[in-house]
């Protein structure tokens, strides 16, 4: 992100949760602050030191502890690389609930800690759906086991609920049991052209009729996305013919390849007789599916290539997501600025970004706060996924009421009274 | 349930949010306890004042206030009763993410505060992952507004989790913004016999290869389950030809019915090749649909009828479910008592029922707290959906360690400081 650079001294690597617990015991007892960080992959800087604080780093607790084939759960400790979790539940005919760019360098614990969504939320949901249990080391070094692997369990308070999402200012996150569907057996990747957004609405409206148990993921980009991959990212090249002004992604996963081909079919038809499309590929191997995916995981990359990018994760009613981008793109209109808009469309969660040649306070003026403001005017969110960290803790007001933010700083001094976990995140200086 | 009786001499019907905010604050600056209540069907004693607290009945608000059709996001009333919910549903090609026997009369306000399981809960999960937004009432009076409309939003902590599954006793939920799946437009219901518990798991094995994304649920049922509601529901039938020790309720959703009825197919032969299935029939009438999943739903009201109830809902590992019903049947085996097991097979969520012909002191102590200890042993949960209310809330320390317990203690000091809020329920006296 070219923003955040951590300077601390101390990088602790625990290899269990007893010794988190008395990482916690000595930093509580000593009001030394510490900050939790997995694969360091997030991008609002919730896993970087502010000033000084002392890095714990999860990431030699990497292993899948244990298994319940019939059920799909899987307790696996904080550390665990979400590839290597897929890869492991590969063998079992299950996959992970969750996919993301990050992958390859991500941590399950940092998953849960920021509630991850990505690739998939619009099938599997959300990580509160699917994390059954967690153990947390709390501020005090106190361990916390909810570790139960069940999948409904309605005896008092789901505390769990609470450090998922709260980007390690609440607990330390060390294990956790999680709920795995099975891995589809048929997995199929259309990329599509289509002319307006208004379009692209009514295919996705088309898509869900059609395929609806098998989507397993409607994802968008603009023009302008597509063009910085293809300018930037080694290998990668247009499929379609001609360029079109947006373009659809979209995963189906499924147990029969020949029935989910005949939905697909029939969708594609129902395209036609509308005349919703431009052009369009079904990707015809796994290699094929792998290149459209990239066209669309790698626009972060190529946008972090182009020039210095502020990025924007934000939720808004789905009819309204691309009147956002274009009204960004005419209050630029003086700039040296790429206005970019992709994201996770079956969602309502549009990735907003602004490219420049370098950092630009006179952009960042016109973004910050007005995008903000517009975002509370549809009653969307400032963070969709990415979380609030260092970068938006600020402007938590324009998406939470003042009574929430005081309920969350309390309960944070209820859990943390002396402030050591994590600081300057999530919530607003006082 | 012939077990609580309620003796209180108020009972309020708010009309509005502000009406149970002007409710709230009266009774916390006099210290007036509350029984917040929705549909009063609930199994635990949950909605039912112990002493004299004030009931604050939610009928009134019962009003589905809107909904984003594009997204299948609907804003409603607590008070509103679930049936009707997924009628106003039906007219836009939606359904209700939950499903459950009482749900014409039960709220949908009871069933978040008692993060209510069901019948579905295999195929659209938890409402910790549905329920999108809530608006609640605290105790003195203010009113929470997390009553987002959005799929997705990482801003800071997620209170309304907290309100889910607490049995009105942190607050009272007075509105609720639900996703909605898409209605299903084909759905098949299948009801089996088999020999045994073993075969059941075998079934339930070949369900989730050639059923997959089209299960929406699985359930089970011994056959003393089958011959109480064949005896006490008027109209019910057998549909087999001869009894058999076991059976399974498999309901299928899809979006296209030649396709549905392939997987079926499919299934039913994969069954025949393992010698599974003794016998078994498919629905070929939505009148034949509600007929078989009749032998399920009425298992709870013909129990009723037989004599008094020992009622358990538990969670353990699927494999060893109906271990515990034949432990228990032994431990019981000189006492006049029918022991039944029948639940939501793909959940791992077990209904253990006894019926003896009158209340049983000795049959009570031969099973508390031994059927507890049991699930302890297996890391099971004392509660899988019904909740702990003034029931089980004594034997919370079965399923949650010390430090959960205080914790919850602690939260609800934090929430309810002048234990105002259903008190005597969920957690254990001090």
């Amino acid at each position: 992100m070219k923003k955040w650079q951590g300077k601390c001294s101390v990088v602790l690597r625990p290899a269990s949760t007893k010794e988190v617990s008395q990482i916690m015991k000595h930093c509580y007892a000593r009001n030394l602050a510490v900050v939790p960080q997995g694969g360091n992959t997030g991008l609002v800087g919730g896993s970087i030191p502010v000033y000084d604080e002392i890095v714990i780093s999860l990431g030699r607790m990497n292993a899948v502890e244990s298994l319940d084939p019939v059920q799909g759960i899987v307790t696996v400790q904080a550390g665990c690389i979400l590839e290597q979790l897929t890869s492991y539940l590969d063998a079992y005919d299950l996959t992970a609930p969750l996919d993301l760019g990050a992958k390859g360098s991500c941590m399950i614990g940092g998953n849960i800690a920021t509630n991850a969504g990505g690739l998939r939320y619009v099938r599997y949901g959300s990580l509160r759906g699917t994390v059954l249990g967690l153990e947390v080391v709390l501020a005090d070094g106190t361990v916390l086991d909810s570790l139960t692997s069940l999948r409904k369990d309605n005896t008092g308070y789901d505390l769990k609920q609470l450090f998922i999402g709260s980007e390690g200012t609440l607990g330390v996150i060390t294990r956790a049991s999680i709920l795995c569907p099975r891995k589809p057996t048929s997995v199929q990747v259309l990329f599509l052209a289509l002319r307006t957004y208004d379009e692209v609405l009514r295919a996705m409206k088309l898509a869900r009729t059609h395929l609806q148990e098998i989507i397993s993921a409607i994802e968008f980009q603009d023009i302008e996305s597509l063009n910085l991959v293809l300018k930037h990212i080694p290998g990668a090249r247009d499929p379609l013919p001609e360029r079109s002004a947006f373009y659809m992604l979209i995963e189906t996963s499924g147990s029969n390849a020949s029935h989910d081909a005949e939905k697909i079919s029939e969708f594609l038809a129902a395209l036609e007789k509308e005349d919703l499309l431009v052009n369009g590929t079904l990707a015809e191997s796994e290699k094929q599916s792998q290149e459209l995916w990239k066209l669309r995981e790698a626009i972060s990359e190529s946008l972090s290539k182009e020039g210095y990018v502020y990025k924007y994760d934000v939720s808004l009613p789905v009819a309204q997501m691309y009147n956002l981008v274009e009204k960004t793109r005419m209050r630029l209109q003086n700039a040296t600025a790429h206005v970019v808009g992709y994201g996770h469309l079956g969602d309502g969660n549009l990735h907003l970004n602004i490219v420049c040649p370098k950092a630009d306070n006179d952009v960042l003026s016109l973004l910050e706060p007005w995008l903000f403001e517009q975002l509370k005017s549809y009653r969307g969110s400032i963070s969709a996924e990415h979380g609030l960290g260092q970068a938006k803790n600020s402007f938590i007001y324009y998406s939470k009421s003042p009574e929430s933010v005081r309920l969350m700083q309390q309960l944070k001094h209820f859990f943390d009274p002396k402030g050591i976990l994590n600081p300057y995140k999530v919530l607003p200086p006082n």
